[in-house]
């Protein structure tokens, strides 16, 4: 094997546009081959596309040879003038005049016929080199700058939050937890509780981070492992934090739109319902989303919370972005705002994406006063000194803030259109898998 | 305490310059105040910014006996106009009209004298509302912001390795080990290996997340919880990788000096250092440094990795950033390509950087050839089935691929002129600190 170094680096197949005409030197992985007699097509994919490699005996002998037999996934490097091929993958295509086999490979585990989820979830690390999770990937990756990049126009401010927290917030059941020199600690669920701290110190911040729920669940909406990304504003109420939801939420579905193309396409994603993302989005209040789903027939308690039928058919009865908010105290955490003159219902607004695909966000306005956290804190069980430099935030200056966590790989999933949040991520982590 | 809703939000601080002579709203907490009889001072931050508001009795009495006594990180609102004052902290103050008290405060115990750093860190959550933490963020900001502007510009895509990991990849004495539904998991120390899979499907990557290790140092460069961006590309070496290196860090410091020069200036930052950091960066060999470091009077056996020490002298040696390279296989991990005709020798390379900060990257050519991977796990004592899907990397096309790791906090640490990482982290996680 050659070292291929960048000082003489291949050309990389996204940069071939433009360069018709022109002898280059592609390296890259073999993702099939035809053969035509005297003439082999191979289609070489380099991460950032795939080229058509056209080796003919007549013209190339030596690399037509080469070329025979030549396994999926071998990796190799061909040379050639490189000209539009409108009918070829990536649109263009390589005149083979030289070929090197720098790795050849025999027997890849993942052929073209079709596989189970869990063979190809075992074979991850393979299955990313294919077309459709590689799409799921691009987007994933303009999610997540698109996201960054709204923020940071806002004038927010990256805070990280710790992972390894030293007192378990809530019900310790659903925590993953550790030894950390002889005493306990748990991985977060949530940076929010920091990325408040950090809001009376930088007015607007976001935390962007992997959270942990070690639930038993196996529904297609939930991961063991998951990244959220979690803004926080002071001087800022609910109405305030919904308006710039609804901005992110718009921007980000925009730059997918924009820049994804060839992914969409990729995962035939039928982008109509995207392009209907703009602001303002739909709002209901819990209790006539109550009534409606009552009224479609869905068995739903007073003052119960929403599970995923009710979040389905909530989803599904709208076509673009819902809000529902002004949820009753009991189904909500203990530091959500009292509604003013509603003391049994909270600031909190959930962000429903369409097509069924149920909560991406979950936010609130959280409560600034220091007396009354205290005494919810209280009526929650929860041990008044693990909050202590939680309340401090309210006795030095609290002020009216708010703040939401937008789960990544459900909005992924949503805009990707994927059957399952698994799929939104590079290695997930579930119920059953936690390799590789 | 009244609601400050976006839709009739205060002006931010950072958003006062070019509006001299108009009436603003501005909501923050009281940093100190000054008075002279008649007349008071108060810095208000809010976050984006200071400004000075004045207070005077004659011409707005009301509010002038409200600022009496108000205690520092009272959270307060002001009305009137706004005018450049360059004496003023921020350059700017406004005439007060109004006052409102949102929220006062008393007691605050972070006072201008100075505290103990283990007082500081206990008060973490409110230490970060002052001016040399807050700046430290924003240099944090900045540096995390650019390293993925940086990679992005090169075609790099995001790729999120698990923290999660289902196997033990080295010595488990210095993991955080969790119970995963009956199985032991542990938290990951690096995404190198995920990232490597993600490079033979997307050619070039990054991720970009926390990293644990369950060590029990103390010294100034050590974290237990700390986030490290780590980089892999296909079809490049060791020497790609280096140049690849010196450009990002270089764009990094551009852009800090480009966008912080307020918060260098806080922390009272040399920027001259920085202003020298520019490609190509010293290259040493690690044979060539040992010796110098032996006749700087240093010990060192035959063969024997850095320690602090050494890395301090070195990087106090030279005025830029200094990679030292081909390192003895014994001192490094088992997956690096050894250096051709040095089988003792491996392509591997960590940048320090100066004024005695130490290494900040540490990289190498990753083996590519399936063979040569099993037997040095083999040598290794690993277990060869829980690599057996790193194998499949090379197994079905391994090419030549290289990749570094870049520790966020070292890096910040080194660009803000920090005595210790555990400040270049919102909420440090250390031997003796897992709170707040």
């Amino acid at each position: 094997m050659r070292a291929v170094g960048a000082a003489v680096g291949p050309t990389r197949v996204a940069e071939l546009p433009g360069r018709e005409g022109e002898r280059v030197q592609v390296a890259g992985w073999l993702t099939h081959r035809r053969g035509h007699g005297a003439i082999a097509f191979l289609v070489v994919r380099d991460g950032s596309g795939e080229v058509q490699a056209v080796v003919r005996r007549d013209h190339a002998p030596e690399a037509f040879a080469r070329a025979e037999g030549l396994g999926q996934e071998s990796a190799l490097r061909v040379v050639g003038p490189v000209r539009a091929q409108p009918r070829a993958p990536g649109g263009y295509e390589v005149e083979v005049e030289e070929l090197e086999v720098l790795s050849p490979a025999a027997d890849y585990p993942i052929a073209p016929k079709e596989h189970g989820i869990e063979f190809l979830l075992d074979h991850r690390h393979l299955w990313l080199r294919h077309r459709r999770p590689a799409a799921v990937m691009r987007i994933r990756d303009t999610v997540l700058w698109a996201a960054e990049a709204f923020l940071r126009g806002e004038g927010f401010v990256r805070v990280d939050a710790p992972i390894l927290m030293g007192t378990a917030a809530e019900n310790t059941t659903q925590l993953f937890r550790t030894d950390y020199f002889g005493e306990p600690a748990y991985l977060t669920q949530s940076g929010q509780l920091y990325a408040e701290a950090a809001a009376m110190a930088l007015g607007r911040v976001y935390t962007l981070g992997p959270t942990f729920r070690a639930e038993r669940s196996k529904t297609r909406r939930h991961l063991l492992e998951f990244w959220m990304l979690e803004p926080e504003m002071a001087f800022c109420d609910l109405e305030g934090s919904m308006a710039l939801q609804e901005r992110l939420v718009t921007y980000v579905v925009e730059r997918v739109l924009e820049r994804c193309g060839e992914a969409l396409r990729t995962l035939e994603r039928d982008t109509a319902p995207l392009e209907r993302v703009r602001p303002p989005f739909p709002r209901l209040r819990y209790d006539d989303a109550a009534e409606w789903l009552r009224a479609q027939g869905l068995a739903l308690g007073p003052e119960e919370d929403f599970g995923a039928p009710h979040e389905t058919a909530l989803s599904q009865a709208f076509d673009r972005p819902l809000f529902v908010h002004a949820f009753p105290r009991a189904v909500k955490p203990f530091y959500m705002e009292p509604e003013p003159g509603r003391p049994d219902r909270v600031l909190a607004a959930d962000l429903l994406a369409p097509e069924g695909y149920g909560e991406i966000i979950g936010g609130s306005q959280r409560i600034a006063d220091a007396d009354l956290l205290r005494r919810r804190l209280q009526e929650a069980g929860l041990d008044e000194a693990a909050y202590d430099w939680y309340l401090d935030l309210r006795r030095y200056g609290g002020v009216v803030h708010s703040g939401f966590g937008l789960g990544i790989e459900r909005t992924v999933a949503w805009i990707a259109g994927l059957d399952h949040v698994r799929e939104a991520v590079p290695f997930p982590r579930t119920y059953n898998r936690l390799r590789p």
